[in-house]
């Protein structure tokens, strides 16, 4: 069969392999009738070190079931079906919470004997958890919005779920790729009220205008936070899709969301090593700051007054307002957990 | 009155300043009772620039309320009051969220004309909206219990439900300091079923047990990420309190979540200018990664369907498998947003 393989950065090839076949009982065979080119399929394009073996690739596709190991239970031959990006048994814990992305038997296509999407045919393991049969026949209209469900729909979903998009809130999109065109679709179907696109390319932002986009940010760095500000009665966003992965684009994010607002990032970070980075792979959250504590203290007094909670031993000396110099050096020192002043 | 002052790292002094008083209505004037030293006013400590005016010190007190202005309606003459580590106005439109500690009118102890709270008193900005009376008399066994709710007490607490513990839930706490050791009272509170603290010091460990701790990890760097992972059946935790705000303990933090994890972080980040410290100072929160895209095709797919979100129109070129390297380039090069790939 014929099939997409990359070479090294900028060399891309369309050769002959080895015909997709079942290996495992629970594979399916699926022949492809429409594939997608993704926006990290061109790090590799910009980036891969040349290689004589070359690397399979893609990873949308929409195909027809060809065949279905002896395990498969739920996908037929002569099915529609569309696969997300990456393949995962269903059954796992992570799966069984519907993060599928985390699967322990999981993984990615192109890689070892697994097929890429951008040939004709491709093994798909663990078939019956991962692909889903599409209930309709050859409407060709529908081809293109089934194939965004593979990856950049669910993705720039992903984002806008991640950033708690609810009605009513205010939401900026950072990154006009198809991610955050998409970031945009998602955004208005969870009920945003205010949708604003960090972008400039006047095909994208035609789009993401008919997709439901509010309004437009083309200024850049400093400028663009400022815009964002305007537009949001200076405070900034509920919510930021950060669709892009730069730290650049990190630091806007974080720049336009307002206090207590919350960064869905589905952009692949640039360092991967960062902590920024760490987080992403497993989808770890983050939260936290400067504790509201006059909120807290009307919610924990009751426990402190009833004694059901003793945080006060964390008091482990204490001193008058003459000790406290020498207080400051225990406490450096750590020769004390925490040190309490007493008056008169 | 007296109070204490730093003037650069290791230099704490207790002096005369000018008596605290009433300045603005909205005041109120306390005479302290109480006060602590937070791990906080250590950072000057160890590393503040010498100077000859001196840095007034202290934010957390509780104390008798002496007098009032004319605009303060519920504080009164002779209440014990406790402050929260900031003041604030208790009506803008964050303190109206709980989220107090970014309260558009509000500030910080020890800065411009407000007074530190290491001293025999303090005025009060906002009072109102800052102080919470205490329904309590003389019960001096409290007031160490009572004063960690100005802040440490407050803030492990906002570790945990920015950490979103919940009953059931795995925890694992980094840091053994008195904000750590709150944290662990805060996730036992909040119902968590394994609570592991990382930690070596022999008698913060022995509290942290008292407090509910359930495990006790002493290694540091890749062995304690390893033996976090032991103790969760090779996952890591639901909920991390990250208490320190070092660097390696972020890194450490999101290395010991488990996949859909949350970090709920109060460490104050050592660089206030990464991505990690600007969202902190605002309490924004960042989640996301890979889309579980096979979870959120279900959800998608009947609005694929019936038309209601339209995404295939990002894919605004198309070709054939031969066409695929071009379409690389054509992505690539930004002349188009994505491109599908038609087979036969």
């Amino acid at each position: 069969m014929r099939a997409t393989v990359m070479y090294g950065a900028g060399d891309v090839r369309v050769e002959t392999v080895p015909d997709a076949r079942l290996i495992e009982p629970t594979d399916a065979l699926v022949r492809v009738t429409r594939a997608g080119v993704c926006g990290s399929d061109l790090w590799p394009y910009k980036s891969m070190k040349p290689t004589g073996t070359g690397r399979r690739m893609g990873h949308e596709f929409i195909g027809i079931v060809e065949a279905v190991g002896d395990d498969v239970r739920t996908i037929s031959e002569g099915e529609l079906v569309v696969s997300p990006f990456l393949w995962s048994d269903g059954t796992c814990v992570f799966c069984r919470r519907g993060l599928h992305s985390s699967c322990l038997h999981g993984g990615r296509y192109g890689f070892g004997d697994v097929d890429g999407g951008q040939g004709e045919a491709v093994r798909v393991p663990q078939a019956d958890g991962t692909l889903v049969v599409l209930p309709i026949g050859a409407d060709e209209t529908l081809m293109p919005s089934l194939l965004t469900l593979t990856d950049v729909m669910c993705t720039g979903h992903h984002a806008a779920v991640s950033a708690q998009v609810a009605p009513g809130k205010t939401v900026a999109v950072v990154g006009d790729g198809a991610v955050g065109l998409c970031g945009v679709i998602a955004a208005k179907r969870l009920g945003a009220s205010q949708i604003i696109v960090l972008g400039r390319h006047a095909e994208r932002i035609a789009l993401a205008t008919e997709f439901g986009a509010t309004d437009i940010v083309s200024e850049r760095g400093e400028a663009a936070v400022e815009r964002v500000h305007e537009l949001t009665g200076g405070f900034g966003v509920d919510a930021v899709l950060e669709c892009v992965g730069l730290e650049q684009a990190v630091v806007t994010a974080f720049d336009i969301a307002q206090p207590g607002g919350t960064v869905g990032r589905v952009g692949v970070p640039e360092d991967a090593s960062s902590p920024v980075g760490i987080a992403f792979w497993k989808n770890v959250a983050m939260g936290g700051g400067p504790a509201p504590a006059r909120a807290y203290i009307e919610e924990l007094l009751p426990d402190v007054l009833d004694g059901t909670i003793e945080p006060g031993r964390v008091f482990d000396q204490s001193t008058n307002l003459d000790g406290v110099p020498d207080g400051y050096r225990a406490m450096n020192e750590r020769e004390t957990i925490k040190v309490l002043i007493e008056f008169k």
